[in-house]
């Protein structure tokens, strides 16, 4: 049973794609959405401002990070994640399952939860469904999501089977979880914001009959909203697509469906094509910070040296600050001189880029040019990167 | 003769203290006026969005660092360094002859000039008073610094006298210079401002007798301004109290007074009282960076402890974008968590607050109560800082 305050309406649909309003207790949030990934409670080299000068609604969080530093403990007795850091609109936060399995050390994975050690200080650590669904807690995102357990790709389907079905036992603690938050009845953890809504993730590797397994008994449990986790992990685009596909299908159409970690721009495209509505990357950011701008014709290598006295903005097709502001030729000197606005900068474009193509897809979809929106970007943007 | 598009007016006279407007080529500077620095043709951490938004209303730039990258050949036939970095208001470059003696390895100086090898990949450079001139004409800043000779603290009579000596021969030789490049007799340069106007520098290290030969002999020479240097060094800040208030006073009326590199903003506010109007600075730049706070009340190392959960602004009496919107305690977290937007957000504050003072002596002057701003704001910021 959702909370009064969370819902979402499908306004448009267009061939599989849908354009939609999902509304928390921090405000609406216009899907299909892309969040800005602020891991540590920021926007890695943005401010708050610049996010809200790009038009961001939402952003993501990471429960396993912030719990470690500053803890969310803290974080609760300073009201909550929106107000230590001074971010009014809705926020997700990832439950840290997958950094567990990124960043700790000594990681061990049984049936209660996870254990591993802190990447910061070392200090013995665990993570469980229960603690996963706390952390969030005190938090107060608007959005939390169950703990899951991803596979790397390639896996095998006995392994990737394991996993999925643990993955469903985990998703009913949290719900549970949830239920014994709302009603007050976990003593010493904060509910800091009551109207939080819980995402159910559907595991599986790139096995399709575990996917419709996790799909279908995900569902059965009961989640607010649901996500598709472990995909964009190093399989071929066209298999996460097909995957994609099949799984959405499973999904209610009344409720979100968020394609977790993916991914470019292109596979943004496809997955609203297959009926997704939410998306969190990390490329626009990391990619940004390392000097790769995303452009209307592909990507572009700022620190190349054929840019070196080139007066033309980054990409020729943009408005944003940066690109209305600076030529290659500067942003490469502020790259190449190690300038922390360099970073800036092209984060700020590639952010622009990434929540432009957005607000373009849902532009389409309530026009019903979905289709030939897509083909055009398809054709505008090579996979390969023009000139890495 | 200075060039007609640069003029200086005294509006206000308070004591020793003065207020008045700097014309250039690219716009009005009210003085007293607070340059931040932007060293590679960008004020580290920040946008220019930001610095407009702080009401910055000139830059510094250096000729050294834009000489060895990306090279003032390459800013001229790109424009200029207006055009370059996208910044439309005025900027004022230093000469370099600061960084060839703090930066440069295998340094030697002889009477033609300093020969030494870049600090970024060991290459031989020279820098003559002619070369200065050049480089400055390519960059095509408003206002350009003359090559001189600082010498450290402590330096002995007979080596701050030469270093002084050959500093107003270099002075006669920057001047023709500027002269003949005006005049169009300089091949393979760029005037790519025809506006700019030149400072003399006086030095003499921490000897009145030489102070007053240099002051002298420098407006005999005959510049559109002029600049004291090799202050702020090391000396006791009574020491180059008295020593910008006995030159200050060898200075024309009616020309603009630069004090280079200071200070604190006890030493801006104490060298307006002794007649200065411009200063730069790199304290509020890179404290803001090693997470270092100006307030109203001292200053305030962000990492400490006792601010884990103060939810209070960094400075109470403030409204710039980093107090109006975070507190203590996020921005300690960011610093803590290594997030590039901490130096952002702290050199942001920084920035704000010397503006703001400068804003605020500026107004001072025009309402005759200078005296009374000037002793309010010793009595409120501690000369050692509050928490470090």
């Amino acid at each position: 049973m959702p909370d009064p305050t969370f819902a979402f309406q499908v306004t448009h649909i267009d061939g599989g794609a849908r354009r939609g309003v999902l509304t928390t207790p921090h405000g609406a949030v216009e899907t299909p959405a892309f969040m800005p990934v602020g891991t540590q409670g920021a926007v890695k080299a943005l401010t708050h401002r610049d996010l809200e000068a790009l038009g961001a609604e939402i952003l993501l969080g990471n429960a396993y990070h912030l719990h470690l530093r500053p803890g969310d403990e803290l974080i609760a007795r300073l009201g909550g994640l929106h107000r230590f850091i001074g971010w009014s609109r809705p926020i997700l936060t990832d439950s840290g399952g997958y950094q567990v399995l990124s960043l700790a050390a000594s990681r061990t994975i049984d049936e209660n939860g996870a254990r591993f050690r802190s990447h910061l200080d070392g200090s013995p650590r665990s993570l469980t469904p229960e603690k996963a669904a706390d952390i969030q807690a005190n938090l107060g995102s608007d959005l939390a999501m169950v703990l899951d357990e991803c596979v790397a790709y390639p896996c095998g389907f006995s392994e990737a089977r394991d996993a999925m079905r643990r993955t469903l036992r985990w998703a009913r603690r949290g719900c549970d979880r949830m239920l014994a938050l709302k009603a007050g009845a976990v003593p010493g953890v904060t509910l800091t914001n009551p109207g939080q809504a819980q995402f159910g993730i559907v595991q599986g590797g790139v096995h399709s009959t575990l996917r419709e397994e996790s799909a279908v008994e995900t569902v059965g449990i009961g989640f607010d909203a649901y996500a598709i986790g472990g995909l964009g992990v190093g399989e071929p685009p066209p298999v996460m697509y097909d995957l994609v596909s099949q799984t959405a299908r499973l999904l209610p159409v009344d409720r979100p469906r968020y394609l977790m970690g993916a991914g470019t721009p292109e596979d943004l495209v496809e997955a609203v094509a297959r009926g997704v509505d939410m998306f969190d990357c990390v490329l626009p950011t990391r990619n940004g910070r390392n000097g790769q701008l995303f452009t209307s014709e592909g990507r572009l290598n700022i620190k190349n040296a054929r840019f070196a006295e080139d007066e033309r903005p980054p990409d020729l097709g943009c408005s944003c600050y940066t690109c209305r502001t600076h030529s290659r030729a500067y942003l490469r000197h502020l790259f190449l001189a190690g300038e922390m606005n360099a970073a800036a900068l092209n984060t700020l474009h590639n952010l622009n880029f990434y929540l432009d193509t957005m607000r373009r897809i849902r532009e389409a979809i309530a026009f019903r040019r979905f289709e030939s929106f897509r083909l055009a970007l398809r054709m505008s943007l090579p996979r390969q990167a023009s000139d890495s």
